[in-house]
């Protein structure tokens, strides 16, 4: 399946919600308030610069995912880039968000980020860990019983990292 | 000498500015573009609930040092806390620091908390590193050289962590 990665407009966002709001409220891999209206996720979400926002859209223009990127933190700290990732679950298994990785990661380094750092990877969601791994991140530390999971209680977040540029 | 710590008031703001200010430009401890405004500071600095912003006063009521916390995410990890901390360069070596982090620390096993996390400590900050070593944190991970120092350059970010409740 041909998945295209480009920037997140305003139109995209009623479809992007219409998966983005199921992912939130199930509180199984999202750090969110899981009752998080629509106005404050847009506004959390559709990033203005630095940070930016993609969509994945199939061939025919449905969209798959999106992501969101930007500094982790400000001023000394914003040489590193952090991410969010949602895809919806009706298209999983499509390598959506492989393709929203890569993306986001050429996109970092380009931009002249030296590292990348996810703060919240729920350790349960085996498959986003794995796909990280894929790319090369790291788990630098699992903090104990961060996240309460909807089904299996308190889990761990990872904390995982990129290095974009030799230290 | 006495210092108490009480929630900061609006009429607190102009005299913690007038530290914040410096330590931010500085950017030797904190992950906040060195020039943000005295707006934006205050906005993110004096939080509304769940969240709280303390101050220390001396006896005679002059503003030493501020601390603000909630929770480090929302939704299914609210429950862990995280708070940021800055006393006045010219009130340092007087506990105000202890001071602060004792009575944020009480406050969140008091909340409910069940654990408190900071996510950006800069390892050359030494004297805050041993201070919250003394109060039961522990060194999660060191994020590489994810904070650009004023005078050392690239310097590691330590992620520090307390449990509140027995896991």
């Amino acid at each position: 399946m041909s998945v295209r990665i480009r920037e997140a407009a305003g139109e995209d966002w009623p479809a992007m919600w219409a998966f983005m709001r199921g992912i939130i409220r199930a509180g199984e891999t999202f750090s969110w308030d899981t009752d998080t209206d629509e106005a404050t996720a847009r506004r959390r979400w559709m990033n203005a610069p630095p940070g930016r926002t993609f969509v994945a859209v199939a061939g025919a223009g449905t969209v798959l995912g999106t992501a969101e990127m930007g500094p982790n933190h400000g001023g000394p700290a914003a040489h590193v880039a952090s991410a969010g990732f949602m895809v919806d679950p009706a298209a999983q298994g499509r390598g959506v968000g492989r393709a929203l990785g890569e993306h986001v990661v050429a996109w970092a380094r380009d931009a002249g980020y030296r590292a990348m750092q996810f703060n919240a990877v729920v350790e349960t969601n085996t498959g986003a860990v794995r796909l990280w791994q894929s790319l090369g991140f790291r788990i630098l530390t699992t903090v104990p019983g961060a996240f309460d999971h909807a089904e299996h209680g308190y889990v761990g977040l990872h904390v995982m990292y990129l290095e974009l540029v030799p230290s």
